[in-house]
């Protein structure tokens, strides 16, 4: 008989956060869960590793199926340690999230939730990051719940190509107007910062902003999830620019 | 007249790093320089960005064309503050580095150095990554120098695509035998913990590893910078997989 798929479960605000414990349930009977999270909230992370201090685990659950881990590192520590020494065989599937927050866009550059995706990734596992647009603590991720295990279930049974990932976002509605695949938008951040001062009053600065969409083509995330679709963004490990790389190497060479 | 260039310097080694005061050298009569720096290590930190805590900077030195700011902030964050509360035009160039320490392959993704300079570049900023393949604190920045003022030269005369950064790497040899472009190798880090134990006799776990090259294409940047050759990646800020992006559609919105 095959073996119950090994999925891997991990986020970036903590095994504490409402996302991931949603994540699970609605996980539950799908294959033997192993979850491996944070120990608290490690939001804008990326793909931040632990170099000058040392990362340690936790058991925190064991049940039939389901044993939950915490960790004092990034989410993408995580990643690492689950696989290199803590499971005994590969992950089917990891999934990351569901995150507190959007991820649409350049937020991916910034996200932990899919810094642990991507390193899923690099490992050769087929994962998925899961982000709603909500950042309260006790957001409703029934649509995301839904979405994501359709999209899990066509991954455990299709795979997905060497070096590519999966980002899907869920928009805050009672019911999404649908899938939409859709690439990532060009835009950028702005009006970052909250001035304020500290107790001795020297200025001090809180990050903030509002995110300007700069794309004009008709299929980018941030204009869907606009207009009440969920986004499914395919992302790749490798940031080459393949397309520049021969005029620079005219530029360079000689 | 012309003004002179702006250009903003940072890193995630710390202001004080051999590196960057050694890139500061290089780049004096080239423009007006702003160096923009954590105020410590922060080696690994990817696009990390702070939310939960607020960020400061403190003046460390002015002079004529060159002003140094630290900043108790992630490389991302320096760059965010930098261009959003203290720069009172938009720098024409950003260099991030020199850091110690290589930034081939798939380290481009938990690079502090190369998460820099993707935010310049987020901004609309041509940006570079400048990194020698040696941790040591006094590691030997002259072929980097050499070879990243010729880059430099070449970026503030000609700019770069919109949403494309460079990446440069330089070996540890008295003299590199040319200057390649390439793409990103493609592998991964392996045997990627030290086991130890901590004062209660709890196990912890020290990032260490070696990378495995598994990238066979003639042109990846591992392979050259193993035979001796600096190497220059151009990379997207845009990291979706266009090429699966139909076939995914195919097989979720259908």
């Amino acid at each position: 008989m095959k073996q119950k798929p090994l999925i891997l479960i991990t986020n970036d605000d903590g095994f504490r956060a409402k996302g991931i414990n949603e994540l699970i349930k609605a996980l539950r009977g799908r294959g033997e869960l192993i979850v491996f999270a944070p120990d608290g909230p490690r939001s804008g992370m990326s793909s931040a590793i632990t170099s000058l201090t040392p990362l340690k685990y936790d058991t925190v659950l064991q049940e039939d199926d389901l044993t939950i881990f915490s960790c004092n590192g990034t989410p993408v520590d995580c990643v690492k340690l689950a696989i290199n020494e803590v499971l005994d065989r590969e992950p089917d599937l990891l999934v990351s999230g569901i995150n507190h927050g959007g991820n649409m866009a350049i937020c991916v550059n910034y996200s932990g939730t899919m810094g642990a995706a991507a390193e899923g990734c690099i490992f050769g596992i087929p994962s998925i990051g899961l982000s709603v647009l909500d950042h309260r603590p006790d957001a409703d991720f029934r649509e995301c719940c839904r979405l994501g295990i359709k999209v899990i279930d066509d991954v455990l049974a299709h795979g997905l190509p060497h070096g590519t990932y999966l980002n899907l976002n869920v928009p805050v509605v009672e019911r999404v107007k649908g899938l939409k695949v859709c690439h990532q938008a060009d835009g950028r951040w702005i009006k970052e910062f909250k001035r304020s001062e500290n107790a001795s009053g020297h200025p001090v600065f809180w990050l903030t902003g509002e995110f300007r969409n700069d794309d004009t083509r008709a299929d980018n995330d941030m204009l869907a999830l606009d207009n009440g679709f969920a986004t499914l963004v395919p992302c790749k490990v490798d940031v080459t620019d393949y397309q520049f790389l021969k005029e620079l190497r005219k530029r360079t060479e000689e």
